[in-house]
């Protein structure tokens, strides 16, 4: 994968030697979409509609109640289901087995770990973040100092720990920057706050299952994604959050349910927090949305995040030197290999209607405000061909001024 | 209903003429099951795999992230979904539509509902929830309490509002008791509360969708309510929430996330609330948890609360004189209509035993702990003949002794 490809039959044999030739057909993508936005909401895998069909037509439905424990197939209870899926996502992201929750939002999961990071810095008020920071991690800290009665502090992504002082309980970071999609050194950031004596938590959402990550190599402190992008855990599913395992014993979030308890069932008065990371539960483990994540995981199975990564890069790489050649125009992502994610985003007076243009010509991305045009790169499915296509396609929108089309041009609401 | 069948016949007269004679076909039943534990997990609904499958294969497959805005078949997308489920939600509990919120665990939203109603009573620092509370209830508000340096409270359920003085913030109850079935008078416990200036929380997970309940009438200020016990969406299900439209506007709850912003996709960095009760949103909505939900509150289409009440009672009443006559049985569930919710319990010393025995012989209760067997009688599908039946097979397990066999009197951990 060392020299570019120009042709569309080029492309295509990047495509056929890439260690992940044979994963897109573990997902359903419908006919004639180049889709890079799985940054946003992955694609479907094969197996999720059977599983679901399978979860409701014979767990719940015949095996009712008893499914919590032992469901009618023989295939494991549902009460298992979060430690299952969860030991699934751990593998991906350099965490042991048994310290990865998952069942809440991103947001609630941010809440916890934020809170509980206070806790065990008890003298130092300050929660650091980065500006550009994706804004539910900013304003769930703005809500837990607002709670708490702790002070925000905006670092220089530059070098973030810069500003990490002997005030600074802990410093969080979104490890792939959701606009730009710069990358931040994980491993050095959190050192750097280390020697500080702050605790460092790393959002995920925009790394996870498309750039290798060891958060215990890293000696990191907690970790947070979603599962909905590179996870392609459907609309929604539910998030993960990663305790480094030094932490658990002492760990205190801050709602206490009773799945979170050592004895849900014995139904005591007193809470009593369970081993591990099982404290960070909180409610009923929500089953529906587990299912299909833990069957969209199946797409990962075998895959190296090694190979993952050649394969997004190779793939952004082509986008960019395609964005550069034919479109004449420069990424704001870095072309930097170890600074880049697994999307490329460009900055563009016209941004949204060339978003839109691109959309109506069957090529799937985003528009990030104000002026941002960004591409995700989802290495299990996204081809060096459909790279070749998108910057095709881009490049007649550009030719023909589409974005300057009032049906494009005009601003609407987009997620 | 006012002659108490004594034979099976007599029981399916009673349901010939039931008021909700036809809501049984709403719902897939397995065969040869007495299903008396729908106050734990609901039974599944007719659409729901159906309503899942179309939301993966069409919604999420095809439309992908464009599904959020606007839905490839022209259904309503997903960005409302929260919305239109809690609208239909609203209707069983005489709340307006606008007011309730769906998204978050149950544990997760009394979390921010008592820590909202604390900031709406600065001046006070008690917190009381009544002894017998759901755990999860306990267990959040111990958290609160520990977050924010206030205290806890038991109150006499006899009378909860005695204890209620100008310390106490909130009193937080749940209406039908998990393990009695006793229901407390919500309007008049809501009432007296207020007399001393504390705030009123309801905990519905046990009522709603089986007692009817007038949120607005009462002039309770919050309630929080289970989906998948009653309203059957399935295990996990998302919990919802209503907050007095009184409150709404200086609403502060605590996990401030993008969902819950006035503009989401401005992304600005500081957080600004919606107006009304989407400013308790905080993640993204868990789009196949609601849809399941969605598809099975289909169930409740038509149905009015007065009509599941007079079922319910219906079937309650039967099952006490059943109990009492067959099995020399009292109920802990008060034989008082206005104080029983939609479930007998009765103690035994091998209560567990019972309940196991029972499970063998088709007839799915609960078993809660020490020494509770209790059963739920959800009206939209349980009829009197399966009381008939239930109460047949529970005579024969107490006749045989099948309680002490070793095999069901043992104790196992049990949902």
């Amino acid at each position: 994968m060392t020299t570019p490809p120009v042709t569309r039959e080029a492309a295509a044999a990047l495509d056929a030697g890439s260690p992940l030739a044979g994963t897109r057909d573990r997902f359903r993508l419908p006919d004639g979409v180049v889709y890079l936005d799985g940054n946003s909401l992955g694609a479907t895998a094969t197996g999720v509609a059977a599983r679901l069909a399978e979860v409701v037509e014979h767990e719940w439905q015949e095996g009712l109640i008893d499914s919590w424990n032992a469901v009618p197939n023989g295939a494991d209870a549902w009460m298992g289901l979060p430690a299952r899926v969860a030991a699934r996502i751990a593998r991906l992201v350099g965490a042991g087995p048994d310290d990865v929750h998952v069942g809440d939002s991103t947001t609630v999961s941010l809440f916890k770990t934020m809170v509980a990071a206070r806790r065990m810095r008890p003298g130092r008020s300050v929660l650091v973040l980065e500006p550009g920071t994706f804004p539910t991690d900013g304003y769930v800290a703005a809500g837990v100092a607002d709670l708490l009665g702790l002070e925000l502090r905006w670092c220089d992504p530059a070098d973030p720990a810069a500003v990490v002082d002997d005030d600074v309980a802990l410093l969080s970071l979104t490890h792939v920057d959701f606009r730009t999609g710069a990358m931040f050194d994980l491993p050095a950031v959190t050192a750097a706050a280390h020697e500080k004596g702050a605790l460092v938590q790393w959002d995920l959402c925009h790394s996870v299952g498309a750039v290798p990550v060891d958060l215990t190599a890293a000696g990191a402190d907690f970790a947070v994604g979603c599962t909905y992008k590179y996870l392609n855990g459907g609309p929604g599913s539910p998030a993960f959050t990663w305790v480094s395992p030094r932490h658990q014993p002492a760990l205190r979030q801050p709602i206490t349910g009773w799945m979170g308890h050592a004895r849900p069932f014995a139904m005591t008065r007193d809470y009593q927090p369970r081993d591990g990371i099982g404290r960070l539960a909180s409610g009923t483990p929500p089953v529906l949305a587990l299912s299909a994540l833990d069957a969209a995981l199946d797409a990962f199975d075998g895959v190296e995040m090694s190979d993952v990564r050649t394969v997004s890069l190779s793939l952004t790489d082509l986008f960019i030197r395609l964005l550069d050649e034919r479109c004449g125009l420069g990424p704001v992502t870095p072309r930097e290999h170890a600074r880049r994610g697994s999307q490329v985003s460009f900055r563009h007076p016209q941004a949204y209607g060339i978003v839109q243009a691109l959309n109506a010509r069957g090529v799937i991305a985003d528009f990030r405000d104000p002026d941002i045009a960004r591409f995700g790169f989802a290495p299990l499915y996204v081809r060096h061909v459909d790279v070749h296509d998108a910057v095709g396609q881009l490049a007649a929108v550009l030719e023909h001024d589409e974005q300057l089309d009032p049906a494009y041009a005009e601003r609407n609401w987009v997620t």
